[in-house]
Protein backbone atom coordinates (compact mmCIF):
# COMPACT_ATOMS: atom_id res chain seq x y z
CA UNK A 1 0.00 0.00 0.00
CA UNK A 2 1.22 3.19 -0.65
CA UNK A 3 -0.09 6.73 1.13
CA UNK A 4 0.57 9.72 -1.07
CA UNK A 5 1.37 12.89 0.97
CA UNK A 6 0.63 14.72 -2.16
CA UNK A 7 1.62 18.91 -1.83
CA UNK A 8 -1.57 20.77 -2.62
CA UNK A 9 -1.43 23.93 -4.51
CA UNK A 10 -4.08 26.11 -5.41
CA UNK A 11 -3.34 25.03 -9.48
CA UNK A 12 -5.81 22.52 -10.12
CA UNK A 13 -4.06 21.24 -13.23
CA UNK A 14 -0.92 21.26 -11.60
CA UNK A 15 -2.71 19.24 -8.13
CA UNK A 16 -3.83 16.57 -10.51
CA UNK A 17 -1.13 16.21 -12.40
CA UNK A 18 1.40 15.77 -9.61
CA UNK A 19 -1.31 13.50 -8.39
CA UNK A 20 -1.07 10.88 -11.33
CA UNK A 21 2.67 11.19 -11.68
CA UNK A 22 3.00 10.28 -7.68
CA UNK A 23 0.49 7.57 -8.56
CA UNK A 24 2.69 6.26 -11.33
CA UNK A 25 5.78 6.13 -9.18
CA UNK A 26 3.56 4.52 -6.32
CA UNK A 27 2.96 1.98 -8.75
CA UNK A 28 6.30 1.13 -9.75
CA UNK A 29 7.15 1.01 -6.66
CA UNK A 30 5.08 -2.66 -6.48
CA UNK A 31 2.38 -0.62 -4.37
CA UNK A 32 -1.31 -2.21 -5.44
CA UNK A 33 -3.19 0.53 -3.87
CA UNK A 34 -2.36 3.89 -3.80
CA UNK A 35 -3.90 6.59 -1.48
CA UNK A 36 -4.68 10.07 -1.63
CA UNK A 37 -5.16 13.00 0.15
CA UNK A 38 -8.47 14.87 1.77
CA UNK A 39 -8.89 17.49 -0.73
CA UNK A 40 -6.25 16.92 -2.88
CA UNK A 41 -6.99 19.05 -5.88
CA UNK A 42 -7.94 22.05 -4.25
CA UNK A 43 -6.89 24.05 -1.10
CA UNK A 44 -8.68 22.98 1.92
CA UNK A 45 -10.98 25.55 2.90
CA UNK A 46 -14.71 26.78 2.29
CA UNK A 47 -14.06 29.09 0.05
CA UNK A 48 -12.76 26.79 -2.80
CA UNK A 49 -15.11 23.93 -2.36
CA UNK A 50 -17.44 25.55 -4.92
CA UNK A 51 -14.76 26.62 -7.68
CA UNK A 52 -12.91 23.50 -7.79
CA UNK A 53 -16.07 21.03 -7.32
CA UNK A 54 -16.68 18.37 -10.31
CA UNK A 55 -19.14 16.06 -11.15
CA UNK A 56 -18.79 12.18 -10.24
CA UNK A 57 -17.71 10.44 -12.29
CA UNK A 58 -17.92 12.98 -15.17
CA UNK A 59 -15.78 15.88 -13.89
CA UNK A 60 -11.76 15.73 -15.15
CA UNK A 61 -10.14 14.02 -12.07
CA UNK A 62 -12.86 11.14 -12.28
CA UNK A 63 -11.75 10.70 -15.62
CA UNK A 64 -7.99 11.16 -15.23
CA UNK A 65 -7.79 8.96 -11.82
CA UNK A 66 -9.68 6.27 -13.77
CA UNK A 67 -7.31 6.27 -16.67
CA UNK A 68 -4.04 6.34 -14.18
CA UNK A 69 -5.53 3.42 -12.01
CA UNK A 70 -6.06 1.28 -15.47
CA UNK A 71 -2.59 2.33 -17.17
CA UNK A 72 -0.49 1.26 -13.92
CA UNK A 73 -3.02 -1.39 -12.83
CA UNK A 74 -3.48 -0.09 -9.58
CA UNK A 75 -5.81 0.49 -7.37
CA UNK A 76 -6.56 4.34 -6.30
CA UNK A 77 -8.43 5.50 -3.62
CA UNK A 78 -8.60 8.61 -4.86
CA UNK A 79 -8.49 10.99 -1.34
CA UNK A 80 -11.41 13.56 -1.19
CA UNK A 81 -12.56 16.32 -4.13
CA UNK A 82 -15.42 18.93 -3.56
CA UNK A 83 -18.40 16.65 -5.51
CA UNK A 84 -21.13 18.90 -7.36
CA UNK A 85 -24.10 16.80 -7.24
CA UNK A 86 -27.09 19.28 -8.33
CA UNK A 87 -26.94 22.24 -5.69
CA UNK A 88 -24.77 20.21 -3.17
CA UNK A 89 -21.44 19.61 -2.92
CA UNK A 90 -19.66 17.03 -0.91
CA UNK A 91 -16.66 16.50 0.04
CA UNK A 92 -15.97 12.93 -1.81
CA UNK A 93 -13.62 10.18 -2.05
CA UNK A 94 -13.89 7.82 -4.82
CA UNK A 95 -12.26 4.40 -5.20
CA UNK A 96 -11.19 3.04 -8.52
CA UNK A 97 -10.20 -0.90 -9.62
CA UNK A 98 -6.68 -2.08 -11.75
CA UNK A 99 -9.37 -1.74 -14.99
CA UNK A 100 -10.54 2.03 -14.27
CA UNK A 101 -13.86 1.51 -12.62
CA UNK A 102 -15.65 3.22 -10.11
CA UNK A 103 -16.27 0.31 -7.71
CA UNK A 104 -16.68 2.96 -4.43
CA UNK A 105 -17.81 6.50 -3.91
CA UNK A 106 -17.67 7.91 0.11
CA UNK A 107 -19.20 11.27 1.07
CA UNK A 108 -18.39 12.92 4.54
CA UNK A 109 -20.48 11.77 6.72
CA UNK A 110 -19.57 13.95 9.97
CA UNK A 111 -18.72 17.66 8.32
CA UNK A 112 -16.11 19.29 10.42
CA UNK A 113 -17.78 22.29 12.38
CA UNK A 114 -15.24 22.95 14.92
CA UNK A 115 -14.54 26.40 17.13
CA UNK A 116 -11.19 26.63 19.71
CA UNK A 117 -10.40 29.89 19.99
CA UNK A 118 -7.18 30.91 19.41
CA UNK A 119 -6.48 27.84 17.69
CA UNK A 120 -8.70 26.58 14.91
CA UNK A 121 -12.10 27.74 13.41
CA UNK A 122 -13.70 25.94 10.84
CA UNK A 123 -17.47 25.00 9.17
CA UNK A 124 -17.45 22.71 6.26
CA UNK A 125 -20.85 22.98 6.53
CA UNK A 126 -21.43 26.20 5.58
CA UNK A 127 -20.47 25.14 1.98
CA UNK A 128 -20.90 21.66 1.98
CA UNK A 129 -23.70 18.85 2.71
CA UNK A 130 -23.15 15.52 4.61
CA UNK A 131 -23.10 12.31 2.94
CA UNK A 132 -25.57 9.41 4.59
CA UNK A 133 -23.81 6.45 3.59
CA UNK A 134 -21.15 3.98 4.92
CA UNK A 135 -18.91 2.52 2.10
CA UNK A 136 -16.99 -0.24 1.82
CA UNK A 137 -15.31 -2.16 -0.94
CA UNK A 138 -12.95 -5.10 -1.91
CA UNK A 139 -10.03 -5.97 -3.21
CA UNK A 140 -9.92 -9.48 -3.62
CA UNK A 141 -7.61 -9.62 -0.51
CA UNK A 142 -9.27 -7.84 2.12
CA UNK A 143 -12.65 -5.70 2.95
CA UNK A 144 -12.06 -1.63 3.28
CA UNK A 145 -13.93 0.92 5.12
CA UNK A 146 -14.12 4.39 4.39
CA UNK A 147 -14.02 7.62 6.01
CA UNK A 148 -12.83 10.84 6.01
CA UNK A 149 -10.65 12.77 8.37
CA UNK A 150 -13.46 14.48 10.95
CA UNK A 151 -14.88 10.83 10.88
CA UNK A 152 -12.38 9.36 12.62
CA UNK A 153 -13.39 10.62 15.74
CA UNK A 154 -16.52 9.05 15.77
CA UNK A 155 -16.33 5.29 17.63
CA UNK A 156 -19.74 3.83 15.54
CA UNK A 157 -18.15 4.76 12.49
CA UNK A 158 -15.34 2.29 12.60
CA UNK A 159 -17.21 -0.29 14.90
CA UNK A 160 -19.62 -0.83 11.77
CA UNK A 161 -17.48 -1.40 9.66
CA UNK A 162 -15.88 -3.60 11.79
CA UNK A 163 -18.77 -5.44 12.25
CA UNK A 164 -19.12 -5.57 8.12
CA UNK A 165 -16.09 -7.41 7.87
CA UNK A 166 -13.51 -4.87 7.20
CA UNK A 167 -9.82 -5.53 8.17
CA UNK A 168 -8.05 -2.00 6.75
CA UNK A 169 -9.75 1.43 7.05
CA UNK A 170 -8.52 4.95 5.15
CA UNK A 171 -9.18 7.59 6.22
CA UNK A 172 -7.80 10.55 4.02
CA UNK A 173 -7.75 13.70 6.14
CA UNK A 174 -6.25 17.05 6.87
CA UNK A 175 -5.46 17.37 10.49
CA UNK A 176 -4.38 20.91 11.39
CA UNK A 177 -1.75 22.39 13.64
CA UNK A 178 -4.06 22.88 17.14
CA UNK A 179 -5.82 19.37 16.67
CA UNK A 180 -2.90 17.52 14.80
CA UNK A 181 -0.61 17.21 17.03
CA UNK A 182 -3.18 16.53 20.01
CA UNK A 183 -5.03 13.82 18.22
CA UNK A 184 -4.04 12.86 14.74
CA UNK A 185 -1.56 9.33 15.66
CA UNK A 186 -3.58 8.83 18.54
CA UNK A 187 -7.00 8.53 17.06
CA UNK A 188 -5.80 6.51 14.22
CA UNK A 189 -4.37 4.12 16.20
CA UNK A 190 -7.15 4.54 18.78
CA UNK A 191 -9.59 3.33 15.61
CA UNK A 192 -7.09 0.73 14.81
CA UNK A 193 -6.86 -0.95 18.48
CA UNK A 194 -10.83 -0.59 19.00
CA UNK A 195 -11.43 -2.37 15.74
CA UNK A 196 -7.95 -4.19 15.29
CA UNK A 197 -7.82 -3.33 11.81
CA UNK A 198 -5.39 -1.72 9.90
CA UNK A 199 -5.81 2.05 10.13
CA UNK A 200 -4.56 4.52 7.38
CA UNK A 201 -4.52 7.98 7.68
CA UNK A 202 -3.59 10.46 4.35
CA UNK A 203 -3.32 14.02 4.35
CA UNK A 204 -1.77 16.64 2.10
CA UNK A 205 1.86 17.92 2.89
CA UNK A 206 2.22 20.77 5.30
CA UNK A 207 2.47 24.41 3.41
CA UNK A 208 2.79 26.88 5.77
CA UNK A 209 1.66 29.20 3.02
CA UNK A 210 -2.26 28.53 2.84
CA UNK A 211 -4.88 29.54 4.84
CA UNK A 212 -5.42 25.68 6.05
CA UNK A 213 -1.96 24.39 7.16
CA UNK A 214 -2.37 20.72 7.06
CA UNK A 215 -0.67 18.76 10.13
CA UNK A 216 0.88 16.36 7.30
CA UNK A 217 2.32 13.38 8.78
CA UNK A 218 0.51 10.61 7.10
CA UNK A 219 0.56 6.96 8.54
CA UNK A 220 -0.18 3.74 8.19
CA UNK A 221 -1.22 1.59 11.70
CA UNK A 222 -1.34 -2.01 12.33
CA UNK A 223 -4.40 -3.64 14.34
CA UNK A 224 -2.24 -3.76 17.27
CA UNK A 225 -2.17 0.50 17.14
CA UNK A 226 1.38 0.27 16.30
CA UNK A 227 2.40 3.14 13.58
CA UNK A 228 4.14 0.83 10.96
CA UNK A 229 4.73 3.77 8.30
CA UNK A 230 4.81 7.65 8.92
CA UNK A 231 5.28 10.56 6.79
CA UNK A 232 7.29 13.58 8.07
CA UNK A 233 5.78 17.13 6.71
CA UNK A 234 6.84 17.00 3.31
CA UNK A 235 5.63 15.53 0.07
CA UNK A 236 6.44 11.86 0.29
CA UNK A 237 4.91 8.65 -0.59
CA UNK A 238 4.68 6.04 2.37
CA UNK A 239 4.64 2.40 2.10
CA UNK A 240 3.55 -0.67 3.83
CA UNK A 241 2.61 -4.24 3.35
CA UNK A 242 -0.63 -5.14 4.98
CA UNK A 243 -0.37 -8.70 6.37
CA UNK A 244 -3.82 -9.65 6.97
CA UNK A 245 -2.39 -12.58 8.90
CA UNK A 246 -1.47 -10.29 11.47
CA UNK A 247 -5.50 -8.89 11.87
CA UNK A 248 -6.21 -12.89 12.53
CA UNK A 249 -3.84 -12.81 14.91
CA UNK A 250 -5.06 -9.72 16.82
CA UNK A 251 -8.46 -10.99 16.52
CA UNK A 252 -7.87 -14.53 18.12
CA UNK A 253 -5.58 -13.37 20.54
CA UNK A 254 -7.19 -10.50 21.87
CA UNK A 255 -10.95 -11.35 20.88
CA UNK A 256 -12.48 -8.35 21.54
CA UNK A 257 -15.57 -8.12 19.63
CA UNK A 258 -16.48 -11.42 20.22
CA UNK A 259 -16.32 -10.58 23.71
CA UNK A 260 -18.82 -7.76 23.33
CA UNK A 261 -21.59 -7.80 25.98
CA UNK A 262 -23.96 -7.38 22.79
CA UNK A 263 -27.03 -8.57 25.04
CA UNK A 264 -26.04 -5.55 27.19
CA UNK A 265 -25.44 -2.61 24.42
CA UNK A 266 -24.69 -2.97 20.44
CA UNK A 267 -23.56 -0.32 18.33
CA UNK A 268 -26.48 -0.40 15.40
CA UNK A 269 -26.69 1.03 11.92
CA UNK A 270 -30.23 2.15 11.69
CA UNK A 271 -32.34 1.03 8.06
CA UNK A 272 -31.81 4.14 5.61
CA UNK B 1 -8.10 13.54 42.96
CA UNK B 2 -5.81 10.88 44.18
CA UNK B 3 -4.82 7.93 42.04
CA UNK B 4 -3.30 5.52 44.75
CA UNK B 5 -0.75 3.23 42.76
CA UNK B 6 -0.31 0.90 45.81
CA UNK B 7 2.02 -1.84 45.95
CA UNK B 8 -0.05 -5.58 46.22
CA UNK B 9 1.42 -8.35 48.77
CA UNK B 10 0.31 -11.86 49.15
CA UNK B 11 -0.91 -10.35 52.37
CA UNK B 12 -4.22 -8.77 52.59
CA UNK B 13 -4.36 -7.52 55.69
CA UNK B 14 -1.42 -5.73 54.85
CA UNK B 15 -2.66 -4.84 51.54
CA UNK B 16 -5.85 -3.22 53.34
CA UNK B 17 -3.72 -1.03 56.00
CA UNK B 18 -1.54 0.33 53.33
CA UNK B 19 -4.70 1.04 51.67
CA UNK B 20 -5.82 2.79 54.30
CA UNK B 21 -2.72 4.56 55.42
CA UNK B 22 -2.26 5.82 51.52
CA UNK B 23 -5.92 7.10 51.73
CA UNK B 24 -5.46 8.97 54.68
CA UNK B 25 -2.03 10.59 53.41
CA UNK B 26 -3.96 11.54 50.45
CA UNK B 27 -6.58 13.29 52.43
CA UNK B 28 -4.23 14.94 53.81
CA UNK B 29 -2.81 16.18 50.79
CA UNK B 30 -6.21 17.54 49.95
CA UNK B 31 -7.84 15.30 47.48
CA UNK B 32 -11.60 15.35 47.60
CA UNK B 33 -11.45 11.46 45.84
CA UNK B 34 -8.97 9.00 46.32
CA UNK B 35 -8.89 5.76 44.17
CA UNK B 36 -7.21 2.12 44.58
CA UNK B 37 -5.86 -0.20 42.03
CA UNK B 38 -7.86 -3.10 40.69
CA UNK B 39 -7.14 -6.33 42.86
CA UNK B 40 -6.03 -4.24 45.56
CA UNK B 41 -5.98 -6.54 48.60
CA UNK B 42 -5.13 -9.45 46.45
CA UNK B 43 -2.51 -10.53 43.45
CA UNK B 44 -3.95 -10.49 40.04
CA UNK B 45 -4.01 -14.48 39.73
CA UNK B 46 -7.12 -16.70 39.14
CA UNK B 47 -5.35 -19.14 41.59
CA UNK B 48 -6.22 -16.09 44.07
CA UNK B 49 -9.39 -14.79 43.95
CA UNK B 50 -11.56 -17.39 45.54
CA UNK B 51 -9.23 -17.24 48.84
CA UNK B 52 -9.13 -13.30 48.92
CA UNK B 53 -12.75 -12.92 48.46
CA UNK B 54 -15.15 -11.33 50.65
CA UNK B 55 -18.80 -10.89 50.61
CA UNK B 56 -19.68 -6.67 49.90
CA UNK B 57 -20.41 -4.99 52.00
CA UNK B 58 -20.40 -7.52 54.93
CA UNK B 59 -16.51 -8.25 54.37
CA UNK B 60 -13.42 -6.54 56.36
CA UNK B 61 -12.34 -4.60 53.81
CA UNK B 62 -15.70 -3.27 52.61
CA UNK B 63 -15.43 -2.46 56.72
CA UNK B 64 -12.74 -0.91 57.40
CA UNK B 65 -12.50 1.33 53.82
CA UNK B 66 -15.75 2.26 54.61
CA UNK B 67 -14.47 3.67 58.65
CA UNK B 68 -11.06 5.73 56.42
CA UNK B 69 -13.27 7.27 54.13
CA UNK B 70 -15.86 8.19 56.99
CA UNK B 71 -12.33 9.27 59.16
CA UNK B 72 -10.44 11.27 56.36
CA UNK B 73 -13.88 12.97 54.99
CA UNK B 74 -12.89 11.75 51.53
CA UNK B 75 -14.92 9.87 48.61
CA UNK B 76 -13.11 6.75 48.24
CA UNK B 77 -13.49 4.63 44.92
CA UNK B 78 -11.77 1.54 46.43
CA UNK B 79 -10.30 -0.08 43.23
CA UNK B 80 -11.69 -3.30 43.11
CA UNK B 81 -11.59 -6.75 45.04
CA UNK B 82 -12.65 -10.56 44.34
CA UNK B 83 -16.57 -10.36 45.65
CA UNK B 84 -18.37 -13.14 46.67
CA UNK B 85 -22.07 -13.53 46.06
CA UNK B 86 -23.50 -16.83 46.52
CA UNK B 87 -21.57 -19.33 44.18
CA UNK B 88 -20.10 -16.38 42.55
CA UNK B 89 -17.17 -14.23 42.29
CA UNK B 90 -16.99 -10.79 40.75
CA UNK B 91 -14.23 -8.47 40.05
CA UNK B 92 -15.87 -5.32 42.02
CA UNK B 93 -15.01 -1.89 42.49
CA UNK B 94 -16.98 -0.32 45.40
CA UNK B 95 -17.44 3.44 45.78
CA UNK B 96 -17.60 5.25 49.53
CA UNK B 97 -18.78 8.66 49.97
CA UNK B 98 -17.18 11.05 52.86
CA UNK B 99 -20.15 9.55 55.62
CA UNK B 100 -18.51 6.29 54.71
CA UNK B 101 -22.16 4.73 53.08
CA UNK B 102 -21.63 2.68 50.27
CA UNK B 103 -22.99 4.74 47.03
CA UNK B 104 -22.01 2.67 44.22
CA UNK B 105 -21.23 -1.19 43.07
CA UNK B 106 -19.85 -2.10 39.63
CA UNK B 107 -18.55 -5.64 38.84
CA UNK B 108 -16.51 -5.78 35.97
CA UNK B 109 -18.82 -6.44 32.51
CA UNK B 110 -15.76 -7.75 30.14
CA UNK B 111 -13.53 -10.37 32.09
CA UNK B 112 -10.35 -10.29 30.59
CA UNK B 113 -9.63 -13.72 28.97
CA UNK B 114 -6.97 -13.40 26.09
CA UNK B 115 -4.11 -15.35 24.93
CA UNK B 116 -0.72 -13.75 23.51
CA UNK B 117 1.49 -16.76 22.07
CA UNK B 118 4.86 -15.69 23.64
CA UNK B 119 3.20 -12.80 25.70
CA UNK B 120 0.47 -13.04 27.92
CA UNK B 121 -2.30 -15.82 28.68
CA UNK B 122 -5.20 -15.12 31.26
CA UNK B 123 -8.45 -16.38 31.64
CA UNK B 124 -10.49 -14.71 34.50
CA UNK B 125 -13.86 -16.46 33.55
CA UNK B 126 -12.15 -19.54 34.76
CA UNK B 127 -13.49 -18.46 38.46
CA UNK B 128 -15.14 -14.84 37.95
CA UNK B 129 -18.02 -14.20 36.33
CA UNK B 130 -19.23 -10.57 34.82
CA UNK B 131 -21.31 -7.77 35.96
CA UNK B 132 -24.33 -7.01 34.09
CA UNK B 133 -24.57 -3.29 34.97
CA UNK B 134 -23.60 0.44 33.94
CA UNK B 135 -22.75 1.87 36.98
CA UNK B 136 -22.56 5.64 37.91
CA UNK B 137 -22.24 7.51 40.85
CA UNK B 138 -22.21 11.81 41.85
CA UNK B 139 -20.14 13.62 44.43
CA UNK B 140 -22.52 16.93 43.94
CA UNK B 141 -19.60 18.12 41.50
CA UNK B 142 -19.59 15.78 38.52
CA UNK B 143 -20.91 12.57 36.93
CA UNK B 144 -18.87 9.45 37.30
CA UNK B 145 -18.71 6.27 35.26
CA UNK B 146 -17.02 3.26 36.39
CA UNK B 147 -15.34 0.33 34.49
CA UNK B 148 -12.49 -1.97 35.13
CA UNK B 149 -9.39 -2.65 33.12
CA UNK B 150 -10.23 -4.75 30.27
CA UNK B 151 -13.50 -2.41 29.97
CA UNK B 152 -11.28 0.43 28.84
CA UNK B 153 -11.13 -1.41 25.43
CA UNK B 154 -15.03 -1.19 24.51
CA UNK B 155 -15.92 1.63 22.83
CA UNK B 156 -19.31 1.20 24.17
CA UNK B 157 -19.18 1.18 27.44
CA UNK B 158 -17.53 4.84 27.56
CA UNK B 159 -20.03 5.98 25.02
CA UNK B 160 -22.64 5.33 27.08
CA UNK B 161 -21.78 6.51 30.38
CA UNK B 162 -21.31 9.98 28.31
CA UNK B 163 -24.73 9.74 27.42
CA UNK B 164 -25.67 9.56 31.00
CA UNK B 165 -24.23 12.40 31.33
CA UNK B 166 -20.72 11.82 32.85
CA UNK B 167 -17.68 13.91 33.10
CA UNK B 168 -15.04 11.16 34.63
CA UNK B 169 -14.56 7.76 34.30
CA UNK B 170 -12.49 5.81 36.54
CA UNK B 171 -10.66 2.61 35.32
CA UNK B 172 -9.09 0.78 37.91
CA UNK B 173 -6.64 -1.43 36.35
CA UNK B 174 -3.97 -4.09 36.17
CA UNK B 175 -2.28 -3.97 32.56
CA UNK B 176 0.63 -6.41 31.74
CA UNK B 177 3.87 -6.27 30.46
CA UNK B 178 2.88 -7.13 26.89
CA UNK B 179 -0.48 -5.23 26.65
CA UNK B 180 0.66 -2.29 29.05
CA UNK B 181 3.07 -0.82 26.79
CA UNK B 182 1.18 -0.93 23.45
CA UNK B 183 -2.15 -0.33 25.07
CA UNK B 184 -2.01 1.30 28.41
CA UNK B 185 -1.39 5.36 27.87
CA UNK B 186 -3.26 4.61 24.40
CA UNK B 187 -6.29 3.22 25.04
CA UNK B 188 -7.35 6.06 28.14
CA UNK B 189 -6.16 8.93 25.96
CA UNK B 190 -8.11 7.48 23.45
CA UNK B 191 -11.34 6.88 25.76
CA UNK B 192 -10.94 11.04 27.21
CA UNK B 193 -10.96 12.10 23.42
CA UNK B 194 -13.75 10.20 22.38
CA UNK B 195 -16.21 10.63 25.40
CA UNK B 196 -14.47 14.31 26.34
CA UNK B 197 -14.16 13.04 30.03
CA UNK B 198 -11.15 13.12 32.36
CA UNK B 199 -10.28 9.29 32.32
CA UNK B 200 -8.33 7.90 35.50
CA UNK B 201 -6.59 4.76 34.94
CA UNK B 202 -5.22 3.74 38.44
CA UNK B 203 -2.78 0.16 38.86
CA UNK B 204 -0.76 -1.62 41.62
CA UNK B 205 2.67 -0.32 41.58
CA UNK B 206 5.59 -3.07 39.48
CA UNK B 207 6.44 -6.33 41.34
CA UNK B 208 8.22 -8.70 39.56
CA UNK B 209 8.41 -11.24 41.82
CA UNK B 210 4.26 -11.42 41.09
CA UNK B 211 3.21 -14.01 38.61
CA UNK B 212 1.04 -11.51 36.95
CA UNK B 213 3.36 -7.98 36.68
CA UNK B 214 1.24 -4.86 36.76
CA UNK B 215 2.30 -2.65 33.76
CA UNK B 216 1.80 0.25 36.65
CA UNK B 217 1.99 3.84 34.79
CA UNK B 218 -1.33 5.22 36.90
CA UNK B 219 -2.39 8.01 34.88
CA UNK B 220 -5.41 10.84 35.03
CA UNK B 221 -6.08 12.49 31.02
CA UNK B 222 -7.95 15.16 30.70
CA UNK B 223 -10.82 16.02 27.79
CA UNK B 224 -8.17 17.13 25.13
CA UNK B 225 -6.17 13.63 25.53
CA UNK B 226 -3.53 15.48 27.42
CA UNK B 227 -1.93 13.39 30.08
CA UNK B 228 -2.10 15.51 33.16
CA UNK B 229 -0.66 13.24 35.96
CA UNK B 230 1.70 9.60 35.63
CA UNK B 231 3.02 7.32 37.77
CA UNK B 232 6.20 5.44 37.13
CA UNK B 233 6.14 1.73 38.62
CA UNK B 234 6.80 2.41 42.34
CA UNK B 235 4.01 2.75 44.69
CA UNK B 236 3.17 6.43 44.51
CA UNK B 237 0.20 8.91 44.89
CA UNK B 238 -0.78 10.84 41.66
CA UNK B 239 -2.87 14.27 42.21
CA UNK B 240 -4.75 16.15 39.53
CA UNK B 241 -6.87 18.83 39.89
CA UNK B 242 -10.32 18.39 37.61
CA UNK B 243 -11.42 21.29 36.14
CA UNK B 244 -14.85 20.79 35.13
CA UNK B 245 -14.71 23.83 32.60
CA UNK B 246 -12.18 22.14 30.60
CA UNK B 247 -14.90 19.49 30.07
CA UNK B 248 -17.59 22.19 29.24
CA UNK B 249 -14.78 23.96 27.06
CA UNK B 250 -14.42 21.01 24.81
CA UNK B 251 -17.31 19.79 24.38
CA UNK B 252 -18.45 22.91 22.98
CA UNK B 253 -15.43 23.37 20.49
CA UNK B 254 -15.53 20.40 19.29
CA UNK B 255 -18.93 18.95 19.37
CA UNK B 256 -18.55 15.28 18.40
CA UNK B 257 -21.52 14.74 20.70
CA UNK B 258 -24.04 16.49 19.36
CA UNK B 259 -22.89 15.82 15.81
CA UNK B 260 -22.70 12.20 15.91
CA UNK B 261 -25.52 11.22 12.88
CA UNK B 262 -27.83 9.05 14.95
CA UNK B 263 -30.18 9.00 12.17
CA UNK B 264 -27.62 6.54 10.65
CA UNK B 265 -25.97 4.72 13.58
CA UNK B 266 -26.53 5.05 17.54
CA UNK B 267 -25.19 3.10 19.99
CA UNK B 268 -27.19 1.80 22.26
CA UNK B 269 -28.10 0.32 26.32
CA UNK B 270 -30.44 -2.61 26.09
CA UNK B 271 -32.82 -3.24 28.20
CA UNK B 272 -32.20 -5.35 31.46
Amino acid sequence: MAAIQLKVSSNKMDNLMNAIKKIEEAAKAGANIAILPESWNTPYGTEYFSKYAEEIPKGMCSNQISIAAKENEIFVVAGSIPEKCGHNIYNTTTVWNQDGQLVAKYRKIHLFDIDIPGGITFKESDTLSPGNEFVTFSNGIAKFGLGICYDVRFTELANIYRQKGCSVLIYPGSFNKTTGPLHWELLHRARAVDTQSFVVGVAPAEDIEASYVSHAHSLIVDPMGIVISQAGKEEEIIYAKLDMEIVKATRCQIPVFDQRRTELYETIQKPS
